[in-house]
Order: structure tokens, then C-alpha cells, then sequence
């Protein structure tokens, strides 16, 4: 092969072919050369306010695209997104992170450039601890296999991965001296597979109450078909978890609710604690999603598949690819029809699905709000919560297609919601984004509805005025738990985009929502609520976090 | 001693004991319990809207009352301050990071509790890159020490130190089994202190035209005061840095201005490199600083003492401590008066202050808006910049009084300034803050104006409206570099609080100057500005700028 490309066009490249169509930063010196070559690119650059608003974004795009990307520059740039790095890590979101950094040749002249911390490693380290992968792009010979190396890492296990571009190596001519870049492909050991698949499927036959807890990984790994398969074949029911919501086609008849411990639906909570076989797939055993039970799920009567474990009760097999396993299973012949108590079932699973008649005339307050949201959302919105009630209400909404529902809801990272709307849009432009915020969240980064408003999208935010921080009320309340008050509406005249409206009223939220559908900007809807109003759901988890907090 | 205090009210007396009265910060549930108890007691809690803003306020505290504190929840708060701290590590500002954490029981239970990244080590050992000292607060039998060691070696090294307290230690009593906490002094070892004394003295003694570059270790160790004396005593001259800016009060007879390379004023430039005896007093010699010059400073020409490092032309001494070295060089008997060209050093020291009549009936532009500005600041004002242009031209600026000039002059960190301003104001409420920041940096944390209102200071906040980016464009352009328009004044509306003025020519300015000044609540002005208006000082160093970012 004879072409030369650049160490920058190379790393484009390969961005591009993995179907990286925009990218989220804000430039600076030790970058702007990168960005000139981007720029010129077939991908799109979205500048946001604050560097933390392009890391949301990509960690949201990544959910939804397979692969996200976010460039910035040095430090000053890397070190605003390293917790939105940590959120992409904890919940396994494949984010490219791409920054510059001082030209090889500079370092020399000076030891003290200006954005430097301790030395000339410092970012590179700080970044080793919250992804899969790293490479500083100083050698044009070693170029392509680093580069390779670390999107093949992020792509494979949907973890983030960091990439250092020195500024005089961006236009480096490195020569191709092989194919280019393909995942390449893990083989489980094949005598470890079938005795796990042998045990899995014999437990699973010959359980009485067997339950699929479907997992955020399920999702990243692209398995969805595989699992309906399987629940077709068995008549297995399944239920979802906080942070994996979605991930199963709400409407599924074997579809049964969130399961999220003493938080979520009572009913929900005893079908899977009760359960003699539960089928863990791609699910992490998290305090959300498992935490604060009377009665938690004895791991003696679970099989917890993973991509980065796998579990039958109290033993562990190694080698085993988890995608190569679950279409093992879910295609498995041997594994038998359940005939389960499907009146119990039937009934768990209308129980998400009721949806109200008008509630005209009252006062709203969090309750009402999720009803009458759930209500409104349809086939052609996503929905995206902020962490606190924003999350705890909005698992109990009904959510009609895969994939569809985002949220921190492991890592807990507020001020998620607004800036991952704009990386959730820009990746399907097909689904209008419902955004669920509270106020606190919102004063962190709702200033990126400006990004909103540059990139002509249009999500409907729902933001929960309740005067603070509601969560932490619950826990253990003082003024610190206080925000200040904002005229929230007024934004839009800040920004000088956008509708707002505001909402105390059931028939007013009816109103505001009609009337955001038809408007094709993006508008942001404040419900004022009671400062100790609260959802269901985080009421009936109240003592429970009392206890922890003051241990 | 009887007393019984538990670990939280330890820490607490530690940090009160040490003149913190403020702390910044977002709580969270992991540190509700030790916000509980600061709640109780003398220190007050400062809330932001965004942990950046609480970790930008903490600094800039730190700088001004030598000790600042930031106390946020695990990883989603501790994460989102590392650029922050990095910054004040860069900088060397003495602030401490506390950061609740997971009870160290509950992590034996649940592996994966939210907010965790990797495992229990991540934030900590991120932070370690940050840092000078960290500890984890995980033994009542050690904790007193761990307290002292990581505060110690903050108030010593003014480097930033990490204090992670996991939330069941709180309430956990400790025995107290020394006195309290006292910091222990460091001694030079005297023989070599006397080498290195004899040779600076000796090189200085013989010098034809030395000039001392006063560092920003000055203000940090505050031997302020020490430095005057030798000026006094030597008659030779001092130039400050972009860091140090202010450390010396720029009225002093012998203060010819802001020794900033090729960016500065030439003549300040010409002194400082055709001097055969350059003292840098605590002054890094970084690129902001130094670089970017034809001629720059011959290291073998230079002294240069700080608490790191100390060089005299290009050998270096080890165990020389750096306040004690100045007070036996500032105190010599040894040292000589020198006779230098009085008329040279007069003609640069008037330069500083050379103060303009009422320009009248223009538009205004970027050197209009520092001239009269440089008119308006008096002696009840700090001046606190952002980067860019902000900075450049307010370095120009004529400063009446020791430290009250901030900026992130080598970090380059933008968004600074504002949050800055709330955390400078706090810890000095005799001056009265001006900020000078560009609207790029605005849409980054100029939000945190609804922090100064709630603490119901008063900065007047310059805001220089260019459009976009404008050091970059200097530097290669691209619609990367522009930002969205904001109607600017409109987000006192949004806050609910504040007043603002919209400055187009240079009565507007004079006016709003005026009303602001008047006014007992923070005043925002905006002043439009051409896209591709920019300082003198920008101007200078366009073509160098250039050629670094296409290397």
C-alpha cells in the first residue's frame, strides 16, 4: 500500500470507520492543529460550554452509536472530563478520549509549558486509572498499532480509552505497513464452554421459577435478538434493572418491571427474590440495582454471566466470551419450555402498562407528573433522566422500544441528563429526547442548552423545581441541601433560543406538553413542586438511606 | 488530655486552627454526615452550582488567606475538582481536597456501591497525582496523624493534599494522644546554606546591572516584606510575572513592570536579558513567563531560588531552605548598595503608570476598555482575570497594592475567574473584586454568578464579548473557535439577582463603571467587541503563537 497518511488522518480514519460521525470538545493550543484536520473531515465537531458538557455528550452518543469520541486539550481540557470518563468506565460506555498535548520536540526546550501539573505523564497516569486502554502518539513507526490497539480495546470491552496526541505529531507522515484496523475476534476455551453451558442449562431446566434479570451489557454487546430467543423458547420472564432499562422492549409479555431491590415494585422484588434460578445477564450486582433489600437474591440459586465474570453460584469459569456464550445458550436446543404461573405473570406485566385517564384539575406534584408523562411518551421519544428523583420516577415510566432509556443510574453522576441529550440526538436523530432533570443537576450543566440550541435539537426538559437537593433531604437535611432560587424560564432569553413554560397545574403540564410537541425548538418545561415532595420510589427508600448516611 | 473528639470534629478543628472559616463544596451522600457536623460548626459552608465552581472558589481562597478547603462526595464530586486542583498544584496553592467516601464496612458487603469506578483505590490514587500528601482516613488509632501529616505538608509546600474520610469514620472517637497540631519547621543544613549565601552575595556584590524577578513564592511564603528590605538596602530594581503579578506593590520606586518575554513591554524585556545578574526569587521559569523571546534569559547569568529548586548559574544546591535562605540574604550586612542608571529605571517604573485623560465619544476596543479601567481601580479593588485575552491585557493593568492580582497565569485554566472571585471576596472582604473574563470562559462557570449573589458579594465582572475564542483565532481559526451568542445580561434574570450593562463605546463605559461602582450588588458589563479586536500585548506574540501549532 502506498498511501501516506498522517499520524492525525490515520487516527481519523479510524475513528470514521467505526462509525464515529461527530465528535464533542472544545479546542485548545496543544490541539488546534487536530482540530483543523477534523474540521476538514466528514466528522462533525460539537463544541459545548464547558468541556464536562462534551463528555456527557460522547458518553451518551457512545451508548446509543457503539462508539463515542471527546477532544480536548491538555489537562485544562482532560481533567474537566475525567468524571464523565469515570461515569463511561463504571457503566461501560466505549468513549474514544482523545487530547492533545505539547509536541515532543516543545518538551525539551521547556519542562515548564504552560497546562502542565507535575510532569509530562501526569494526565497520561490520572487516565490509566479510569480506562482500558492508553497510548501517547510519539513514534510515527508505532502509530497505527497503538491507535489500533486502543480502539480495538474500547470497541471490544465497551470501556473508555485514552489517546495522547502530541502536537508535532499530528501531521507526521506515518507509512501503512498493514491491513486496516479489525476487531480482532476472542475465543472462549471450548472445553470450559460446554461444561458451563452443560450446568447453566441444567439449572435452568430444571428450576421451578426461573427469572432473567436482563443487564445494561446485554445492550453494549448487541445481544437483544439472542435474549428474545430465549425467552421465547423457554417462556422465562425477565425483568430489567435501574441502569438497564430498556434494554428489553417494555410491551414484551414476559416482561415484568425494574427490579431494584426495596426500591423498586413490591411485586417485582418478590418474583426474583423468590426465584430458584436467577439468570443474571450482563447485570453488575450494584447497591442501586441490588442494594437496600430485606431479602436479597442468594447467589446460590443465580448464574451471573458477564463479559468480565461468569458465575454459576459459588464457582467461576475463566475464558469464556461472553457473546459467544449467550448465542450458545439462547440457540441451545436442549434448554426446555417453562410452564410457569402465567396468570401471576400476566398480571406483573400489566401492572406497568397502566396508564390513566386525564387528570384534570389538580395540583401537580411528582406523582402525578410521572403518570401523566407515561402517558404522553410515545414510539418516537427517548427518555433521559438526571440522577436523584429525575431517576427514581422515571424507572417507573413505560418505555416502549429498546434502547431508549439512558441514565447514570449506577455511577450517579449528576448533571448527566442535559448535555447526554445532545450526544443522544446527534447519534439517533430519529427519537425526540424526553429529558427528566431536577434543579440541583440542572444548575450544574443545564447551561448546555445552548449546545442544544446550536445544533438545532429539540428535547423536551422536564425539569423538577423542588427548591434543592431532594435526595439528600430524605437523608439527612440542612441548609447545604439548598440551592439557590432561579427564574429557570429565563434561560431561554439568556441563550436567546428555545420555549419554555411554567407548570403548577395538571391541565397546565397537559398544555405545556401539547404544546412542546408541536414546537420544533427545544423547550423546557419547570414544574414547581413542594420542596419534600417525592416519588414513590424514593419514599419507599427513605429509612433505608437514613441508616447508611449516619452509620 | 480527656477531651474525646471524634474523627469529623478532629479534622474540623484542624482546618479552623489553620484559618479555614470557608469551605466550598457540593454535598452528596457519602459526606452528608461530615457536612452535618461542619453545619455545627464555625466554618461555613460555601455551596456552588457545580463542584468546578466550589474547587476554582477553594483556590483562589487559598491563595489570598494561605489555606483552603473543598469538600465534596466520592468520585462524581472528587472527580470533577481534579482539574481544579491541578491547577492549584500547577500554581502552588495550598488548598485541601476532602472527599467522603463509602463506609469502610459497607464496601466489605457490596463491591460495586455507586459512584465507584474501578475499585476502592481509583479516586485516591488519581488524586495522588495532584497531590503532596493524601491518606484515607480508615483507623481511629492513626487518623490524628494522618490529619497533621496531609495539613503539614500543605501549609508547608503550599502544593494541594487529599484528605478521603469514609462516611462511617465520621462519628468514630479518637483518643487524643499528642499535642495539637503545630507545623514543623524545616532547617537548611547550615553549610551549605553558608556556601550558597557566600555565592549569591558575592555574584550580586560584583554585578554591573542585576534585577531581581519576583516569583510567586513570594506571596505563597509571604516574604513579602523580606524582599522590600533588600531592594531597599541594594537599590536594584524588581519585575514581576504573569503568576506573580502584584506580589510587589506596583507603586515601589523600583518595580519597572511584568517581565513576560516577547509578550511584555519591550523595555521591561530588554532590562531583564541584558542583565548579568537575574535573581529569580520563587519565579518559575514556564513558557507563559519566559518563553516566546528572541533573546532570552542566559542561564548562567541568573540566581534562582525557590522552595524546590536552587540554582546559581548551572550548578544547584540541595537543603537550602527557601525562607530562611531569603531571610539571611534580605537581612546580609554583606550586601552592597548598588549605583545603577536611576534616569533608565525612573523612565521604565513611570511607564506602569502612565495615566490617561477621559477618552471620550469612541467605540470602545480592547486597549480603550484596560486604559480606562487602569483609571478606575483603586486601592479597595482586587483584580482577578481569566485566561486569553483577559489576561494578556490585564497584566498591563496598573496594580496599587500587594496580592490582589489572581490569575491561572501558567495553568491557563479557563473559567477561573468568576468562581474565583466568590473565594477571593470571601477570604478578603475589604477589596472589592473587578473580573475581566471572555465569553468563552463565561459559558464555562460564569453560571456561578448566582453564587455571589447568594453570598451576596459584589464583584464587577467585565465580561470582553468577542465572539469566540479569540487567542485561538490568533493561532488558526476555524468555526471551532466561535461560540454561541448570548444575550449576556439577561442572566440576571435567570438568577433573580444582580444588575447589568451592555458597554458599546467608551462613555457607556465610563457610566457603567460608575453605576457599578455604586451599586452594593455584583454588576456584569458586557462589552462588544469586535471579533478580532485583541490587545497589544496579543498582538505581540500572534506570529510565534502561529508557529507553534503548526509544528
Amino acid at each position: 500500500m502506498d498511501e501516506q497518511l498522517t499520524v492525525g488522518e490515520y487516527l481519523i480514519k479510524v475513528l470514521y470507520k467505526n462509525n464515529i460521525k461527530h465528535i464533542f470538545g472544545i479546542p485548545g493550543d496543544y490541539v488546534l492543529g487536530f482540530y483543523d484536520l477534523l474540521n476538514k473531515s466528514k466528522i462533525d465537531i460539537v463544541t459545548t460550554c464547558d468541556e464536562q458538557g462534551a463528555g456527557f455528550a460522547a458518553d451518551a452518543y457512545a451508548r446509543i452509536n457503539g462508539l463515542g469520541a471527546v477532544c480536548v486539550t491538555y489537562c485544562v481540557g482532560g481533567l474537566k472530563i475525567l468524571n464523565t470518563t469515570a461515569e463511561a468506565y463504571a457503566e461501560k460506555s466505549p468513549v474514544i478520549v482523545i487530547s492533545g498535548a505539547p509536541g515532543i520536540n516543545e518538551r525539551k526546550k521547556y519542562p515548564m509549558l504552560h497546562h502542565i501539573v507535575k510532569n509530562f505523564d501526569t494526565q497520561h497516569n490520572i487516565f490509566r486509572e479510569v480506562t482500558i486502554a492508553t497510548t501517547v502518539l510519539d513514534d510515527v513507526d508505532t502509530a497505527i498499532s497503538d491507535i489500533d490497539r486502543v480502539v480495538d480495546a474500547v470497541v471490544r470491552y465497551k470501556i473508555p480509552g485514552y489517546i495522547e496526541l502530541p502536537r508535532d505529531m499530528v501531521n507526521k507522515k506515518i507509512t501503512l505497513s498493514r491491513l486496516w484496523w479489525n476487531i480482532s475476534k476472542v475465543q472462549s476455551n471450548q472445553l470450559v464452554l460446554q461444561e458451563a453451558l452443560k450446568e447453566t442449562i441444567d439449572m435452568i431446566n430444571f428450576s421451578k421459577k426461573p427469572v432473567v434479570v436482563a443487564g445494561v451489557e446485554i445492550q453494549r454487546y448487541g445481544v437483544q435478538n439472542l435474549l428474545l430467543e430465549l425467552l421465547d423458547k423457554t417462556g422465562i420472564p425477565v425483568v430489567s434493572t435501574p441502569l438497564s432499562k430498556s434494554v428489553i422492549n417494555e410491551n414484551h409479555p414476559l416482561y415484568l418491571g425494574v427490579y431494584e431491590g426495596a426500591m423498586g415494585y413490591e411485586e417485582v422484588r418478590e418474583y426474583v427474590e423468590s426465584s430458584d434460578c436467577v439468570i443474571l445477564i450482563g447485570s453488575f450486582m450494584t447497591d442501586v440495582d441490588f442494594g437496600n433489600s430485606p431479602t436479597p437474591v442468594d447467589q446460590g440459586k443465580t448464574i451471573n454471566l458477564g463479559s468480565s465474570r461468569f458465575l454459576i453460584k459459588y464457582h467461576s469459569f475463566e475464558d469464556v466470551n461472553f457473546q459467544e456464550f449467550i448465542e450458545k445458550l439462547c440457540k441451545s436446543k436442549l434448554i426446555k419450555k417453562h410452564n410457569l404461573d402465567k396468570k401471576l405473570i400476566d398480571n406483573l406485566t400489566q401492572k406497568n402498562r397502566n396508564f390513566i385517564n386525564k387528570i384534570s384539575n389538580k395540583m401537580i406534584n411528582v406523582d402525578l407528573l410521572f403518570q401523566i408523562l407515561n402517558d404522553f411518551i410515545n414510539e418516537n421519544n427517548m427518555v433521559i433522566t438526571d440522577v436523584g428523583d429525575s431517576l427514581f420516577g422515571g424507572l417507573d415510566l413505560f418505555i416502549r422500544r429498546g434502547t431508549e432509556f439512558l441514565s447514570p443510574a449506577f455511577y450517579l453522576s449528576m448533571g448527566f441528563a442535559i448535555p447526554a441529550s445532545i450526544g443522544a440526538q446527534l447519534a439517533n436523530p430519529y427519537l425526540r429526547p424526553i429529558v427528566v432533570v431536577g434543579d440541583g443537576a440542572f444548575q450544574m450543566t443545564g447551561i448546555e442548552l445552548s449546545t442544544v440550541a446550536k445544533e438545532k435539537l429539540n428535547p423536551i426538559v422536564i425539569l423538577l423545581n423542588n427548591d434543592g437537593y431532594r435526595t439528600e433531604r430524605t437523608m439527612l437535611d440542612g441548609h447545604f441541601n439548598d440551592i439557590s432560587q432561579w427564574n429557570y424560564t429565563k434561560i431561554i432569553n439568556l441563550i436567546g433560543k428555545g420555549k419554555s413554560f411554567v407548570v403548577e397545574t395538571t391541565d397546565e403540564f397537559y398544555q405545556a406538553l401539547t404544546k412542546a410537541e408541536q414546537n420544533s425548538e427545544y423547550t423546557l418545561i419547570e414544574i414547581k413542586l413542594d420542596k419534600f415532595d417525592a416519588s414513590k420510589a424514593l419514599k419507599r427508600i427513605t429509612d433505608s438511606f437514613r441508616t447508611k448516611v449516619r452509620q
